[in-house]
């Protein structure tokens, strides 16, 4: 089953849904840049990174999951070094959740951003 | 529980599977070169995607899946340009399906190869 | 859920967790970078393979899964040129078992390691 993007989220650019979810409940977030909210493909690191984790949460409450029950997230960055930069954002966005995560140094993200994000979370709606 | 790769779709090279599915019933697909059906390294873009593309589907059929049970989809490209030609061929290949998707510019593929693609769904099969 | 490291894996340097776990009884493991054991940035691919796949297996362990139920791994590697030599060491850590499998080049890894993996798993503790 597909989802709507949810606040502030932009519809998709392509072919694709800002999330779904399976049978068993799991939701499935489609690759977030931090489109909006005054973000520039040049703004500061931080910046990007926020508004990506944002789009997440949106997109995960939604699909009837909660900040609590993302259970990974995928950062993807265009530098390694922005590890210290991204891991902070990621902090101050889940408080006192800690999902299973990766941080990814990609060859390039669309557009010239230069932090995307996705993730993996469960329904609680049902 | 490992499954067969599918119509059309090369035994895998190393040591993994095509795809396995847990027990409750979600069918994870091993990341897909556009192997086999004339396609080469230097083949279009467009081609090498619709390539991969259809490994996926035809591993997930074998794997108790349908089309309409991919969850999300990942397409791993190596110049992050291509996104738009990668774009048009998934919606060739899933119509009105829409699934989550995230596309990732990565630093090189196996073989030379431009394009690859990885997939989550579920079974529908039980 | 979220879960402890398991034996020899460090606890992680930001923030997130070793593993989460859904309702359902999927195991998210986050991704690890080849820390302890003596490996060091600069030694060879298989050991930094070997040791990554450990932590894998490790924190799957203490999550209440097994080897075999390992669903899918993902390989982050620097070089596309070492895929013989990750799929050899998979082999070895694997045995009978294959699950399905990405093997992706990256820019690039945190503090400058060859190798990284990730893993999605099942319970089988309940």
């Amino acid at each position: 089953m597909t989802h709507t993007p949810g606040s502030g989220v932009p519809e998709p650019f392509g072919h694709y849904s800002p999330s779904t979810s399976s049978p068993d409940g799991t939701i499935w977030v489609s690759a977030q840049l931090p489109v909006g909210g005054g973000v520039r493909t040049d703004s500061p690191v931080p910046e990007q990174a926020r508004q990506a984790m944002l789009h997440l949460v949106s997109i995960v409450e939604a699909a009837g999951g909660t900040v609590a029950s993302i259970a990974k997230v995928t950062l993807y960055v265009t530098d390694i070094g922005d590890w210290d930069a991204v891991d902070a954002v990621f902090a101050e966005v889940f408080v006192t959740h800690r999902p299973a995560r990766a941080v990814l140094q990609v060859a390039g993200l669309h557009h010239g951003f230069r932090v995307a994000a996705d993730a993996v979370a469960w329904r609680v709606d049902r």
